[in-house]
This record gives C-alpha cells, sequence and structure tokens, in this order.
C-alpha cells in the first residue's frame, strides 16, 4: 500500500491537485490518499475552493509518496525558508516524489532536484528554471521521470503523468483500465508536449 | 458576469466537480465559483477530500450556472425527495444547467430533462438511464447540449464539455486559449466518444 501525501497550500491550483487524486484514488487497494499541510487546517486554492488538510506525516508501514501541485501561491513561497524545508524534510525520505507545474519551483528550491531531469509548466518556464540552474530543465516533455522522481508539465499535465507513474509501478493495464474508467483520453507518450512552442 | 453554483454532495466524484471548476476558474472576470450544498458546511468528496461548502442561493444580478457532478453518492440521492426537489427547485431558475457524469441521473429524477437529448458515464449507463424513460439519451457522446443544458459523459469529459459551453457562450478563441494555459489536450468534437463502446 502507499500513503499519497498531496500538499496543500493557499493558491495551489485545483487540477494540479486534483487531477492525479482522481486517478489515484480510484486505486483504493493500492492508495491511499491525505491532503496535507504544513500546519493542517482549512485550505484555499486559487479557484476559490477550501479544503480541510491534516499535518503531514510519513507512513511507517507504507511506502511513501509526496504530490507537490503548482499555483499562484509558489511565487511567494519560493522565498519562504520555512515552507520549503518543510517540502525538503517530507519529499526526502519518499519513496515517490511527484511534481505537477509549478511544484517543480518548489521541489527546484530544495536540492533533491540537482543535476536530475525534470520538466514544469510552459508558461511560468522561466521563472521555474531560474530557481535552480543546476536542474537539467527538459522544456519538450509531457513529464519526465528521473528515478524516483516524477515533473510534469502544467496543470492537466498531472494526469498524464500519473497514468504514467501507475503504469510504471504497477503495469500498464491498470493505467489503461483506469484511464479508461474516469473516460479520460491518455496522453501516454511523455515526450509529445504540443505546448512547448507556445511562450 | 455568471456565478458558477457547483453543487456538491457527500460522495462526489472529485473530477467531476474540479475539473470544469479549473477551468471556470481561470476566467475571473466572467465566472464566478461557488461551491455549494443542501445544507452548507463540510462536504466529503469519493476520493477522501472534504470541502467547505455555502448553502445555494442565485444571484439575482448574474446569470446563472449550475454544475451537477456524479460519484457513488448520487446512487442514494436518486431516491431522496428532498434532495431531488433541491436540485429542481436550484436547475430550473438557473440561465445554464450543466451536469458531468452520473450527475445526468440527479438532473433526470426532475422533470428539466424530460424529452430532452442527453448523456452521461458510459460504465453506469444503464443505471442512469433507467432512473427516466422521457429523456432521449444518446450513448454515443463525449457531451450532449440541448438549449440551456449540457450533460457530459464520464468524469474527465465534463473538463471537454466544459471548454464547449466556453466556445458557445464566450467564443472559441477564449476556450482554446483557457485550454492552452491548462496545458490541455481539448477533446472538441462532442460527437467522439471512444468509450461508449468500451461497456
Amino acid at each position: 500500500m502507499y500513503k499519497v501525501n498531496i500538499i496543500l497550500f493557499d493558491q495551489f491550483e485545483l487540477l494540479d491537485a486534483f487531477g492525479p487524486a482522481e486517478i489515484l484514488g480510484k486505486l483504493t487497494d493500492d492508495f491511499e490518499l491525505h491532503y496535507c499541510s504544513l500546519e493542517g487546517g482549512l485550505i484555499e486554492s486559487a479557484q476559490n475552493s477550501v479544503i480541510k488538510t491534516e499535518k503531514f506525516s510519513l507512513h511507517p508501514d507504507y511506502q511513501n509518496i509526496i504530490l507537490i501541485p503548482g499555483g499562484a501561491g509558489t511565487r511567494k513561497l519560493v522565498e519562504d525558508k520555512a515552507f520549503i524545508d518543510f517540502i525538503e524534510s517530507s519529499a526526502k525520505p519518499s519513496d515517490y516524489i511527484l511534481s505537477v507545474c509549478t511544484g517543480a519551483a518548489l521541489l527546484g528550491k530544495t536540492s533533491l532536484l540537482d543535476h536530475k531531469k525534470a520538466t514544469s509548466n510552459k508558461r511560468s518556464f522561466d521563472w521555474v528554471t531560474s530557481q535552480n540552474e543546476k536542474v537539467e530543465w527538459i522544456k519538450k516533455a509531457r513529464w519526465v521521470k528521473d528515478g524516483h522522481i516524477y515533473t510534469s508539465s502544467g496543470i492537466s499535465a498531472g494526469m498524464d503523468m500519473t497514468l504514467g507513474f501507475i503504469k510504471d509501478v504497477l503495469g500498464e493495464s491498470l493505467a489503461r483500465e483506469t484511464a479508461n474508467r474516469i473516460e479520460y483520453l491518455w496522453n501516454e507518450d511523455p515526450r509529445l508536449d504540443p505546448f512547448s512552442d507556445l511562450y
């Protein structure tokens, strides 16, 4: 069983968190979802929804996954040392690290992405990549896997990455079946990225 | 300005509500999002997320949109007269009615879909259509528009429908720009539905 720790913060982007949550949440035999934040309590997303969160903790008996969404809130948080320390201390012992969109900026502010391949939102690509020049940023990618770290492009790309992650850890047929259950036309090639030329 | 009333209930499907919310929420000049429920208060989705809601109300100065998600919770709610009355009295005066997935079962239990074209989730299609035989149910469709009522297929299809709705009311270029902003590969043909043959 995997414990999925979805890290929420004020002004996170709704679909960055809930697209992957929808997909992982369909597989209740494999994934247990937890919505977490630094302090616990209510968190407001960029689209005005208010979500109840628990204080982050790792589960000693499970494999732990940390999912870091992006959103307007990341702009301030990259300068917030306490929050970046929280991301680093939460992600470092996790078995898998997944970021969506500008969540890669938060992860990039830790040392965990140093000398690793990663991607992010295309509209905010220059801003994200300026957070850490030691990362091997890849512009044209729907998502990038480097070892146990997955980073995706903007917002909806997190859903494609999550299905790719399921394919890697639990097999292709389960990934495909899950996409079918949510009637999602999965963009399953991580190299296909029509948005990288737009901005 | 449109007031978007997203109706939540226990065990609603996460992406049914938050996929459209992500998209409409990008257009802050046009749409104001409200997460509502029959009584207000905290509502728990099918994927364990807990959302704060307000009590439903129409805005007298805005055009009102009602968005009805589906999810496991609909199975009980189709038999709950007070809840169906709430859906009917909320939807009837609304300028636009949008349902996603098995949300069409809730809407179908009112008289608002009688003699209208509609679609729903493909895996639960037989159950949904059995709720009201006066509806002209269309199996092979990503989404269906009949007048001011939009109904979509399962879960992720709600995002395609929402972009189609934006195209209809605000124009194609804004719909396409919004899809690009969230890096979403929009399946823009409402007739293309590869999932209708799966179940």
